[in-house]
């Protein structure tokens, strides 16, 4: 299972104030916090913060510094993006995201494909959101063809068919499981398959709960990939244990303690 | 979900000494607690306590007097399974197991849609387990086809890939899944599919987190009925939360309480 920090982000109060203030001490706490719990990507996003490019490159300099891992490059502006791969160091980076608006999707295969980087494309068009199973099907397709045609390879791509709050678009949940199965028959082998998890239970009462349940489902569906809360420890006993029934590790009785061991940095 | 609770079994120390001793608290007190947790059977099984027939139609009573609850008739006896539907006082039935081989088959079959039960088939044939999904799917096929040319609707048919100890055949429980998604391509509606889920975790540390993660997954395949520890909340939070992610229930905040409200007898 490939954890992508969801936490350097300026929509949580903590961050979004350390990006206005150039404060560099709660963004290296989570960087370091997160990567000591095995996430294999940090996803840094300025949210309402700032639009400035020159704070994004603050941002992913401040993580860079701080810890070895992987950077998730978190925006839907281009020129933040490039800014932002400009700056990294040489370690691997998955831009996040496109989506399958043909403008779009053009110019950010040419990115990954220049800066040799991983591609997130989340399955919106030029009508919005998918409103089912069969328009996250069409463009999950066209971002991995179009990926596949500007030279990615399918491990380099990630798809997200996109998972709205239970608590208001009820529906839609089921139409991502169902859409993960589909993306998994796109290759041999198939592309990463990912959710930003957390914006399931937004605004539920039982949102641990619900993210928890939701996120081994997708898993017996082919995902291999979220953007989540790493911080949550049954979160992650749950994704050690899906891992295990589906024979990806080894039994043992203390599989749990064997999982966490290799969770740190 | 179908539950069915798996706890009035002679393997259970209470029930065997209760069967053997013809003491009837254990029983009605077992028959009680599950019903009220919501279980739409009550498997009944001797286990090894007893072969004679007369003790089983004891135990069927003794629950039947006890509680409205349908039966599973769990034995691999057929004159177990005579005498226990002899002694059924009209309730719906679940015949509990018939295999594929041949022979067995065919009479259960019979005894199925003689006394128009539900009929549970496990994927088992003339050489024994089955070793991987080919094999549970094969099996699974020759089963629904032999209850449907006898007169069984899908709504009467069970299919039970055959879930054995993640201890000790840990990548099996992989070919479970592949092939529950298998038994729901049988027909429109498909058969019922369920598991004897408490053997995953048998001997295992983290027994409970296993069942559990298993049971959400399963669900996600296309599972919707499993032998169980009714008693287990954690468990059956699980499930209600994994409905609510399929939009079988509707959303509210305490979807939990109204899950439990509808679980009582």
């Amino acid at each position: 299972m490939i954890f992508i920090g969801e936490r350097i982000n300026g929509s949580f109060k903590d961050i979004g104030q350390a990006i206005k203030e150039r404060a560099k001490e709660p963004v290296q706490d989570w960087a370091k916090k997160q990567a000591e719990r095995g996430a294999r990507y940090l996803d840094v996003n300025m949210g309402a913060a700032s639009r400035n490019p020159e704070d994004s490159v603050w941002l992913l300099q401040t993580v860079q510094e701080t810890v070895p891992t992987p950077i998730s490059i978190d925006s839907t502006n281009l020129e933040v993006i490039k800014s932002s791969l400009k700056a990294t160091d040489g370690r691997p980076v998955l831009i996040n995201s496109t989506t399958a608006e043909e403008k779009k999707l053009e110019k950010f295969v040419s990115l990954a494909a220049e800066y040799n980087t991983s591609l997130m494309g989340v399955a919106m068009d030029e009508r919005g959101s998918p409103p089912d199973a069969d328009r996250r099907v069409e463009n999950g397709a066209r971002i991995f063809a179009a990926a596949t045609e500007g030279g990615l390879s399918p491990e380099q791509i990630f798809l997200d068919p996109i998972l709205m709050p239970l608590k208001f678009m009820q529906n839609q949940a089921k139409s991502v499981l169902e859409s993960i199965e589909q993306y998994t028959m796109f290759s041999d082998p198939p592309p990463h398959i990912s959710v930003g998890l957390s914006n399931l239970g937004s605004k539920a009462s039982e949102k641990k709960l619900i993210n928890r349940i939701f996120l081994v489902m997708a898993i017996a569906k082919g995902l291999d990939a979220a953007i989540c809360d790493v911080m949550d420890e049954d979160l992650l006993n749950a994704v050690a244990t899906a891992e295990l029934i589906l024979d990806k590790e080894i039994y043992s009785d203390s599989y749990l303690k064997v999982f966490w061991s290799q969770q740190t940095l």
